[in-house]
């Protein structure tokens, strides 16, 4: 990897636990022909936060009030941290956003009814969003694994493990979880940048 | 600092939410000569885990089951992490333990009485507990700021700004908090080693 003389500053978004569900699931939860809701829009273009929120079920306790992003998706994933594993009893696998074979399912409660989910639990892995001239001005690739230098006062981190992944959709911007955020102390305004030592 | 061609492996330790408190603090909470059970030892030598807890208040929520560690201190401290906070609705500082001027405090409540703490809640700074033989094989000083690498498969992490601590009485160990554990995907028999490079 090339280093930069003057870093590129990525923006930094923490993914707070959240639910992308397919028309089918959210039908049973909320009701026929039930539409999300848009709250805001998210900062990757055309998805949006809905006002619409479920409340996972597992074997030792329950999340509520957590969101759905839309639009709706082909299948439902589930995306929490590993706090969030802990109050729910589960062991969600380190993954990539579509990649849900292997991994454990839940129970979605809805105001309207309740989804048994036999997959899609997962902790997700951390990753770079960016367009394909982005990643040519980074000098990486579609599923390249890089280091990213992120932190604020008293809280520097170099984040290994982070997957790139490029699309013309896409907007620069590296994913974390809570529990990443706040190990960095992730706040308002905070930036990373790429570094080429190994981690 | 001079790198290791073998870097030696520090063990780590999870710290989760958990109270130091006075014995006074203690009587009020639990009642008058009463005594911590001890429940089991900590890795620093003469502490322990008690059986006994406390909830935490703060203006926004409430946390339950919050471990007491002994022996009693001379201060009440409360350490928690960023999610904590979040639920208890405070702002706590990033601190070395006993730096507690100008922190917030909170209401403990026990089994026979509350206190309301003026000060003392804090997010623990990481930091390494050690040795002073140690501290000579890491080539490191008390208060040396270093970068320590950590972290499981698909979660390597380089920490920054880990507080290097020298005692006679302390063994080698690392110490995160719940957040940091996470996010480099800290398990049972993880193991971290200082690095050179700067984060």
């Amino acid at each position: 990897m090339k280093r930069h003389s003057e870093p590129r500053q990525i923006p930094v978004a923490i993914s707070a636990h959240h639910v992308h569900l397919s028309q089918a699931t959210i039908e049973r939860l909320f009701g026929k022909d039930y539409v999300l809701q848009p709250r805001s829009a998210l900062s990757q273009p055309g998805q949006f936060a809905a006002l619409d929120t479920v409340t996972l079920i597992g074997p030792r306790g329950r999340l509520e009030h957590v969101r759905i992003l839309g639009p709706p998706r082909a299948a439902d994933q589930v995306e929490i941290s590993r706090t969030d594993q802990r109050i729910l009893g589960l062991d969600a696998p380190l993954r990539l956003s579509g990649d849900l074979d292997s991994t454990p399912g839940l129970m979605l409660e809805g105001p309207k009814g309740k989804v048994a989910l036999a997959k899609g639990v997962v902790c997700a892995l951390r990753h770079i969003h960016m367009s394909p001239s982005d990643a040519e001005d980074l000098n990486v690739r579609d599923h390249d694994v890089v280091q990213v230098a992120v932190g604020s006062e008293g809280r520097h981190v170099v984040f290994g493990d982070v997957v790139v992944r490029v699309s013309p959709d896409y907007r620069l911007e590296l994913h974390l979880d809570t529990d990443e955020g706040n190990a960095a102390g992730v706040g308002p305004g905070t930036t990373a940048h790429l570094v080429s030592q190994s981690v």
